[in-house]
């Protein structure tokens, strides 16, 4: 298939694009702030200027830009080009694929979820290659998941499969913003963390870690300020991580004993900062608590590969695949 | 496909063969004691019985006998015929399709464990009939579960997928056989409903269980006993059953976020007698659970509609389909 295909990561604080070829190589990336707060279109006009330039950078024109593909933190409705709801965006109901399209010339534009994407992207060019069952977990402000079942992302029957950080593992454990409580989510992510360390802080427990960030460009609990006290050995940060790669640890054992995958993928911003380090006290504690011990290294646990290019580039594999099914079939001339 | 099949669904206590026709259509079941202290040639022995009884009511010659599939409680090999490890019977590296074959005269023999065929039986022939996604979780002496995706059974990479039993819902929980703390199967399963009464008795509570337990066969918490205490409104039961609910609760909630199924179905002992009345309080707190509402009844919660016949079902079922992979596929005569 010719021409140029694109894939977006869509945060909420920032976004990223790339472009990748047929064969999984990155040929450009590119970043901009997403500034939700100036709205959809002004928004919807940084995603076009962010393909734009990749289309100058790699000296190609506008028109063989082929398809577009957006991960958005949210749910959406692809066949209507429709962004269902996206709270850290606070979009709910944005035609952002009709919006998109209209300004990059009628380009083909699809949409899925960012989580998803990403695993894509690990299963597709990543840590997955050629797995038929693994599954994704994403550490960041929140947990999210996917599942590679057969070879194939696993949607489930309303399309909303995969909702990892929403395992309940400590039923009295701490709330959630879901409204459970002891959802991995809660008890894990970096808001926990963060949570966790001001808790520790505020019962008199001795940390760096409010010193280390405020000297970061926002006063929060960010992979780098853990990254930096864990360096430090800050008692608190420790102590933190601990117990946050203990009940993730719960959480992969559980899945593992569910679906036998043959990798399991830690991502987010932690492991793509930490990484090894970060990913081998989950993997240690997740191999004890496998059921069937016999062959368990077998099941890989491992960190994200391809870090923070996982959701563009698995965005645009998601572009590459639908635009796939969109196609005729090549017309093949028998020989004989 | 000519011929008969038969299911045998092969318990530690007992041992239940079903015919089952191409329809699905259940056409004679036979039961009989396991009696395991007597070694593997004995039970055997019994199994071909059964067998043979089962030609002899319906009629058919003892050459129509086409196949025959053992769903087995442990591990098993069926490239090569072998019982791996089946606690319950103190079977380890039994060669049980060959011994059977070979009392039975050469019919052709398949293995399978017994949960998972029980599971397929609901998928093939009783409530999950025509589903993609589908769970079934089994409340017994222990809980065995097993997932199918995309209208098949999920064996995983090791295949040893299914353990839902073995999920963790509470870290600080019982001890589960396992070894770990917190199982589902530490908190649910008959077994530990029986260590919750005697320990509910023992501190004092009120409770009629353990006169009830003295009238039946065996002093134990069966299924019999359950549904009398609860018919009784026996307080320490009524809370028990109560609290594995909720745990159930949180277990299916659980594999509903992660995988989004169509159906989850709960069977086993007490899912069997109690149906609705075991299963609608799950359902309500597992709906209570779900990260997205919308359309939440189109996950169905239901209770065995096999009931004890899921597995022998479910054994012919997968006797069938093994069968019709080692035939030819019919010649075809091109009409034109």
């Amino acid at each position: 298939m010719r021409g140029l295909i694109i894939g977006v990561d869509l945060g909420g604080t920032k976004m990223h694009a790339a472009a990748v070829d047929e064969n999984g190589a990155l040929l450009h990336d590119e970043r901009e702030k997403t500034l939700p707060e100036e709205g959809p279109d002004a928004v919807i006009g940084r995603i076009a200027d962010l393909c734009r330039r990749i289309n100058l950078a790699l000296g190609v024109p506008h028109s063989e830009l082929r398809a577009v593909c957006i991960g958005v933190p949210g749910g959406v409705d692809d066949a209507a080009g429709m962004v269902d709801k996206a709270p850290n965006l606070k979009w709910e109901k944005v035609p952002l694929a009709h919006l998109l399209s209209s300004s990059l010339g009628g380009v083909k534009v699809f949409l899925d979820n960012d989580v998803r994407v990403a695993v894509l992207g690990e299963h597709a060019y990543g840590c997955g290659r050629g797995t038929r069952t693994m599954v994704g977990i994403f550490v960041g402000t929140g947990i999210g998941g996917g599942v590679v079942v057969d070879g194939k992302i696993h949607m489930g029957q309303r399309g909303v499969a995969g909702e990892l950080g929403h395992m309940v593992v400590k039923p009295k454990g701490p709330r959630c913003p879901c409204g459970k409580r002891g959802c991995i989510e809660a008890l894990a992510s970096r808001t926990s963390m963060e949570r966790d360390v001001r808790e520790m802080i505020a019962a008199g427990h001795k940390s760096s870690v409010i010193k280390i960030m405020k000297k970061g460009d926002r006063v929060r609990l960010t992979s780098s300020v853990i990254a930096k006290a864990l360096a430090k050995e800050d008692p608190v940060m420790t102590k933190v991580v601990k117990r946050a790669q203990h009940h993730l640890a719960v959480a992969v054992s559980n899945v593992a004993n569910l679906l036998d995958p043959e990798v399991i993928v830690i991502g987010g911003g932690i492991a793509e900062r930490l990484g090894e380090d970060f990913v081998a006290p989950i993997r240690e504690a997740a191999y004890e608590r496998l059921l069937v011990q016999r062959d368990r290294e077998r099941l890989r646990i491992v960190a994200t590969e391809l870090k923070e290019n996982a959701a563009p580039m698995g965005a645009a594999f998601v572009a590459r695949q639908r635009l796939a099914q969109l196609q005729p079939p090549p017309v093949r001339v028998a020989s004989a």
